[in-house]
C-alpha cells in the first residue's frame, strides 16, 4: 500500500514508487526507469510504442505485422464473435480461421484508435469556466470540449495527413484537459479465433485467478478502402519471452481508477453503487444461467453476455471488500486533512463541497440510474430507440449545445452501432428487459408516477415480451431509415420502443441535468481545485487516475508470496491437461486432445508481472526493453482488482499470455502457417 | 436511535425506554406501562396472554376460539399450502376453505407450541463450565444444556398435565441461561387461506412499505387425538379495532436481533455474511423467476421459495445499509470503549477476544458456510440425505454428546420432516443444487481438494441433475425405511444423494469443529463476561436480544413522519382498488372483484403501531388493554428492519392486519359464515 504511505508524508518532490503508474506518454518518468533498471527509454522507443497501440471499444492492442495484422484478446472480441454467430453456429464455441484474406470477416461494430498526437488545452478550459458559478462552470466547460474537438476534427480533415478523430481528455480530475488526436480504423475485420473452450479455459472459476492457462487472443486486421491497411509502426514479437525479473513495459487503455477520489466518493462506491450494482447483476446472472441451463443452443446464446456480467461482479465484489476495510478509510480522511493543513485552501472546503454532493447523489441515484441511466431498459432494442430519438433532437442543435455524446464527433460511431446487421435474439432481448423492468419497479417503488405510467397496469414481464415482439427496431434497415429520417420521421414513428423511449425522455432529461447541476458541477468544480492543491503539495511527477486513454508502465516478470509460498512467474501448458475435466468450463477442446501428443508441454503458457494495470489494459501488449512483444496481458491476479484504489506492490500482479503458447497453437493446433509467417515465426 | 443514546450515559439505574423492548414474560415492565399509560398489566394478564400465544415453524400465533383455531399469517404458511398444492392445483394461488371440519386438511410439517413455564437455571450451566477454558466451557456447556431438556422432558411426561418439549434458552448471550416448557401440538390443519392474490397484494414490491393492503391472515386448527383441541386459553377478537393513540401489545416470537452484538461482530456481518448472502440470494432470485417466467405452471412451483427468497434479500439489503452508517459504528466502538472504563474487566480484553475470533471466522467462514452450512447443496433431497446420514450415526451416541440438532429432544421434529408425504419437483431440485454447486466452485475455487472430489471432472449441472434423477428420497417410505432401519440401513444405502452426504462428512465435521473451537467457544465465553459487565453498569432492567422465545411489547396506534409528511397508521380498503391492475403482484382476485358493489370501501385494512418487533413475530396477535385481538402483526415498515441492531422510536413502525377487514373478507368475499360464529363475529 506504497501509495497510502506516500500521502502520509506530504513530499513535494517526485516519489521514488517502484513500479506503480499508469503513466501518460508525454510524463513518462524515463529517468526513475534508468535509474532502477538501466534501460533508457528514448523519446524513439516511446513514439514507435504508442503507433503501435491500439484502443478498441472495450480494449487495447497492437499492430503485429505492417499489414495491419493486430493482437488483442479474445475475451475482448466476444461481441464481435457473437455478432458473426447464428443460433446453430457459435463462433465463440467453434472458434474461427480465416482460410486466406479473402475470408476475413468484418466486425461490424468494432473501432480501432491510434494515438497520434496530444495537446494541452488546460489553459483555454479554464477560462472558459473562470469566475463561473459551479453549473455554469459545468456547462461552459463542456462546450468548450465540444468546440475544441470540432476544430480541431475539421482542421485536420483537410490535412494531407488524413482527417484524425479529436477527443478531450480531463486528467488529474481536472488538474489538466488535453486534446488527444486518434487516426482510427473503422474495418477491421476478424482474421483468427481459438474455441472458447480453450481461450477461456477456467472460465469464470478461474478469472483474476493465478496459475492460469487461458488462450485469451485473437487476431483481427484493419483495412482501409477495402484493403489491409498500411502499418508500418507494428510490434515485432519475441516469441521466446521474457526472463523472471526482466523489465517489462505495458502499453494500453486503463478503464477507470479511483486512486485520487476522496472518501466521500468512495463511501458512496462502497455504500451505494457497488452494493446495488452487484444485487442487479447477480441477479441477471442467475436469469443468463437458468436461460441457458436446459440446452445447449439457450447457452450459447448468453455465453458472451454472461462471461461480461460474471467478470463484472468478480471485479465489484473485490472492489467492495476493499473498500470495507476501515483502516485504508480512516487513512484515506487523514491524507485528505493532512492535505488540508498543508495546502491550506482559500474559501469553501473543496472535500467538504464533494461531501455534500455525494450527499445529493444518494438521493437522486435511483432515478439517475435506472431512467436516464437506462438500467430499468436493459435492452439493445432499447438502446436503439433511445439513440435514434435523441439523435433526432440533438442533431438539430447547435455542436456546442448537445448532449455530449452526441456531439459531430461521437456521430459516427452512433452510426455504426445503429446501421451495423447484428443477430438480434428476442428471447433473450425479453428475458433482460422484463428483468430489469421488474428491479425499477422495486426500486423505485410500484407507486412512484414515472413507474406507474411506463406501465400502465402491465406487469414488467409482459410489457417487455410485448415491447420485443412488436418493434422494428430489430431490422438495421428500418433504423437507419429512422435516423436519415431525422427528427420528422422519429415523430412519425409509432414503434413502441421509440414510444417508450420517447414517453420518458423528458423526465429522464431532467433528471439528467438535476444530477449535471447538483452532484456533477459541484464535484467537478471542487475536484479542480483539490488537483490544484495536490501540485502545490506533490509537484507535478505523479500520474493521472486511468481514463480509458494510452498509458505506459513498467514492471518486471515477478510472482508473489502467498501465505508464505512463492507463486512462480511461468505456467506450463502440461498443467492445463492435468486440470482439464470432460466438462465446460474446464473441457480442453477437441482440437487440441488430438494433437496432445505432439505438443510440447513445457511450453510457457501464461506470465505473471509487477505492471500496475487494470480493465481496459486487456489486450495490451507486453513489451521488453528492446519494443518487442513478449506477451499480451489479458487479466491481473486476484489482488490486482484493489488496483482501482491502490497498488499493492507486494502482491498486485498483471497476467500476460505468454507468445511461446500462441505460436505452439499456431503451428501444431491450428495449422496457421501463413498467419506464423506473418507473425515473423517461421 | 434511543438504544446509542443511552449506551453513552451509562447508567445503573432502569433506562425509561419508551416502547422499546422485547421483554420475556418473567420481566416485563409493568410498571413502566402503568406510568406511562395508566395501564396495569397484571399477572393474571400476563399468564392468559402467554398461553394463548404460539410458536410456529417461523412465526408467531394465537388461539382464537375455545376449539383450538389458530390465527396466524397466509405467508407463514406457504410452505403448507406448497405441500397441500400439486402441479395442477396451486392453494397458493387459489386458496382454501374447508367446507366442514372434516375437510381441514393436515399441514405435514408443522408445529405449534405453547410457552407453559420457564425455569432459570443459569446457575447450573455457570457451575458446568466455571474454570474451564474456552473450548471445555462451551463443550460443558452444550452438555449441561442437554441434560437438562432430557431431565425435564423425562420429569414432564410422568406428570399427570402430560408431556412437554423443554428447550434451553441462552438470553442476554450468556448473561442468562432458561429451560423453556412447551405444550406441543403437531397435528395443525389448514381451515382457511385466501388466495396469495389478495393476501401477498403488492408482492416483493410492497413487502415492507407502508401504506399497505395485503389480506396477510390464514386459520388453523389445532387437533389432539384426531379431535379439535379443547384450548380454554384464547383470544378474542375485537373487530372494532384499535383507536389512533391506543396502547397496544405484541405477544410473540421475535427471531433474532443483534443489539448486543459488539463491533466486530456488526463488521463480520456487514463484511462477509451480509454481501456474501446477498450475492447468493439475488442470484437464486434470478433463476427462480427465469424457471418461471414462461408459464404460469412453472411459476407457481417456485412462487413459494420466491417469496420467501425476496422477502430475504429486502431484510439483508436494508441491515447492509444499515450498517454502513460509519458514524454509528464509531458510537457502538465509543460505547464499548465507555463500558470497558466503567466496568473494567480483569484480564484479557473480552471485546478484542471476540474481535481476534471474528478474524479467524473470517478465514473460515466459506469452507463452514458452503459445507457444513450446506449452502453448497441447496435441496431438500440434500437435506433429507444429511438428517438420515447423521441421525444414523448421532442416535448410536449418548444423548449428551450428540450434536445439538439431534438430541432427543430434537428427534420428534427430524421424524415429523423427514416421514412427511410432501411434494417435490425434480426440475426445481436440479435446479437450485446446481446452482448451489457452482457457487460452491466458484467461493472454494475449482482447485480446492474437497470440490475436486465432490464433482470429479462432472459439471456442477449435470452432477446435480444425475443427483435428483437418481436419488429415491424424494419417496417417503424409502426415508422412513432408512430411518427405523439406523446405521445398518444407511450404511448399506447406496443411493447417491446419501453418498454425497457420506462423502463430504468427515471433512464436514471437521471444519464444523474448527468452527465451534476456534469462534464460537471464545465468543461465547467472552459474550458471557461482557453480560455479566453489563449488568454490573446497567443492572437487570434491560430485555435480552431475541432469540426466537416467547416477548411481549408495548406500544402505541401511531405513523410516522416521512420528508415531513404524516403517514397516517390506518389504510382502507377503497386504496386497495385504486391501486390494483390487471397484472399480478397488483391483480385482485375476481372473488372480490365479483361483490365489490358489496363491500364497504371504508373497511380499515391495515394499522401501523411503535410496537417493536423483527422477523418471527409475524402472526403475532396485537392486542388491547383487555387483552383482546385487535390485529395480526405481518410486517414493519422499511425502517423496522434496522430494529435488528437499534429501534428508532421516531420512525421504526410495525404493521397489522386490521380485524375488519378480515370479518369482511370472511363474510362478503367468501361466505364463511361458520369461522364468523366461531369467531364471535355473528
Amino acid at each position: 500500500m506504497r501509495m497510502i504511505i506516500l500521502m502520509w508524508a506530504i513530499a513535494a518532490s517526485v516519489p521514488a514508487l517502484a513500479d506503480e503508474g499508469m503513466w501518460t506518454f508525454d510524463n513518462f518518468p524515463s529517468g526513475a526507469v534508468r535509474r532502477a533498471y538501466g534501460v533508457d527509454v528514448t523519446p524513439g522507443w516511446l513514439d514507435h510504442v504508442r503507433l503501435s497501440t491500439l484502443r478498441l471499444t472495450n480494449c487495447s492492442a497492437a499492430f503485429v505485422s505492417p499489414n495491419g495484422l493486430i493482437l488483442t484478446n479474445h475475451h475482448c472480441m466476444e461481441s464481435c464473435l457473437g455478432e458473426l454467430s447464428s443460433k446453430d453456429n457459435s463462433l465463440l464455441e467453434r472458434g474461427f480461421s480465416a482460410a486466406d484474406r479473402g475470408a476475413e470477416r468484418r466486425c461490424a461494430t468494432q473501432l480501432a484508435d491510434v494515438l497520434v498526437g496530444m495537446d494541452n488545452i488546460t489553459a483555454a478550459v479554464s477560462k472558459a469556466s473562470a469566475g463561473l458559478g459551479d453549473e455554469a462552470a459545468n456547462d461552459a466547460r463542456k462546450k468548450t470540449l465540444t468546440a475544441l474537438e470540432q476544430a480541431c476534427e475539421r482542421q485536420s480533415a483537410k490535412a494531407k495527413s488524413g482527417p484524425l478523430k479529436c477527443q478531450a481528455v480531463t486528467l488529474y480530475e481536472g488538474g489538466q484537459y488535453f486534446l488527444y488526436k486518434y487516426k482510427r480504423y473503422d474495418d477491421l475485420r476478424l482474421v483468427f479465433a481459438p474455441e472458447s473452450g480453450i481461450a477461456a479455459f477456467g472460465g469464470d472459476p478461474d478469472n483474476f485467478q493465478f496459475p492460469r492457462w487461458s488462450l485469451d487472443f485473437l487476431l483481427l486486421r484493419a483495412y482501409e478502402h477495402g484493403k489491409p491497411a498500411s502499418t508500418p509502426h507494428y510490434l515485432q514479437i519475441n516469441f521466446a519471452g521474457p526472463q523472471a525479473g526482466e523489465l517489462v513495459f505495458v502499453a494500453g487503455h486503463p478503464g477507470s481508477t479511483a486512486r485520487r477520489e476522496t472518501a466521500a466518493e468512495l463511501e458512496f462506491e462502497r455504500d451505494v453503487l457497488l452494493p446495488t450494482t452487484l444485487l442487479r447483476a447477480s441477479e441477471l446472472r442467475g436469469g443468463y444461467i437458468e436461460f441457458g441451463r436446459v440446452n445447449q443452443a439457450d447457452q450459447e446464446l448468453v455465453q458472451g453476455p454472461l462471461n461480461n456480467l460474471e467478470n463484472g461482479i468478480k471485479v465489484r465484489r473485490k472492489l467492495l471488500d476493499a473498500l470495507h476495510d476501515d483502516s485504508l478509510m480512516a487513512r484515506k480522511r487523514d491524507e485528505e486533512s493532512a492535505l488540508r493543513a498543508y495546502a491550506k485552501p482559500s474559501g469553501a472546503d473543496p472535500w467538504q463541497q464533494i461531501e455534500s454532493a455525494s450527499a445529493r447523489e444518494r438521493g437522486i441515484y435511483l432515478p439517475y440510474t435506472f431512467i436516464e441511466g437506462a438500467a430499468a431498459f436493459n435492452s439493445i432494442l432499447f438502446r436503439y430507440a433511445r439513440l435514434l430519438l435523441r439523435g433526432a433532437d440533438e442533431r438539430l442543435k447547435p455542436n456546442t449545445d448537445r448532449l455530449r455524446e452526441y456531439t459531430d464527433a461521437a456521430l459516427p460511431r452512433i452510426e455504426q452501432q445503429l446501421f451495423a446487421r447484428v443477430p438480434i435474439y428476442p428471447e433473450v432481448e425479453s428475458m433482460t428487459l422484463s428483468f430489469s423492468l421488474q428491479r425499477m419497479r422495486e426500486w423505485l417503488g410500484p407507486d412512484d408516477p414515472l413507474v406507474r405510467s411506463l406501465l400502465k397496469g402491465e406487469s414488467p414481464d409482459s410489457l417487455a415480451t410485448r415491447l420485443v415482439a412488436e418493434t422494428k427496431l430489430d431490422d438495421a434497415a428500418v433504423r437507419k431509415q429512422l435516423w436519415d429520417g431525422g427528427k420528422a420521421a422519429v415523430d412519425a414513428s409509432r414503434d413502441p420502443m421509440i414510444e417508450l423511449a420517447r414517453s420518458l425522455d423528458g423526465a429522464s432529461r431532467s433528471i439528467r441535468k438535476q444530477f449535471e447541476d447538483q452532484v456533477e458541477a459541484p464535484i467537478a468544480a471542487a475536484s479542480e481545485r483539490i488537483a490544484a492543491l495536490r501540485f502545490k503539495a506533490y509537484g507535478t511527477g505523479a500520474y493521472p487516475d486511468a481514463t480509458f486513454t494510452l498509458r505506459l508502465n513498467y514492471g518486471k516478470v515477478q510472482g508473489w508470496m502467498e501465505n508464505g509460498v512463492l507463486v512462480a512467474p511461468f505456467t506450463y501448458l502440461d498443467r492445463a491437461f492435468e486440470r482439464a475435466t470432460g466438462s465446460a468450463p474446464f473441457k480442453i477442446p477437441d482440437s487440441w486432445v488430438r494433437v496432445k501428443d505432439q505438443l510440447d508441454m513445457r511450453t510457457p503458457f501464461c506470465i505473471a508481472t509487477s505492471n500496475d494495470i487494470v480493465g481496459g489494459n486487456s489486450g495490451s501488449p507486453l513489451i521488453d526493453a528492446q519494443g518487442k512483444i513478449v506477451g499480451i496481458m489479458f487479466d491481473g491476479n486476484i489482488y490486482s482488482i484493489a488496483g482501482a484504489f491502490w497498488f499493492d506492490d507486494a502482491k498486485n500482479r498483471a497476467i500476460a499470455l505468454h507468445p511461446a503458447i500462441i505460436r505452439e497453437a499456431l503451428d501444431k493446433v491450428y495449422g496457421a502457417r501463413s498467419l506464423l509467417m506473418e507473425l515473423g515465426a517461421l
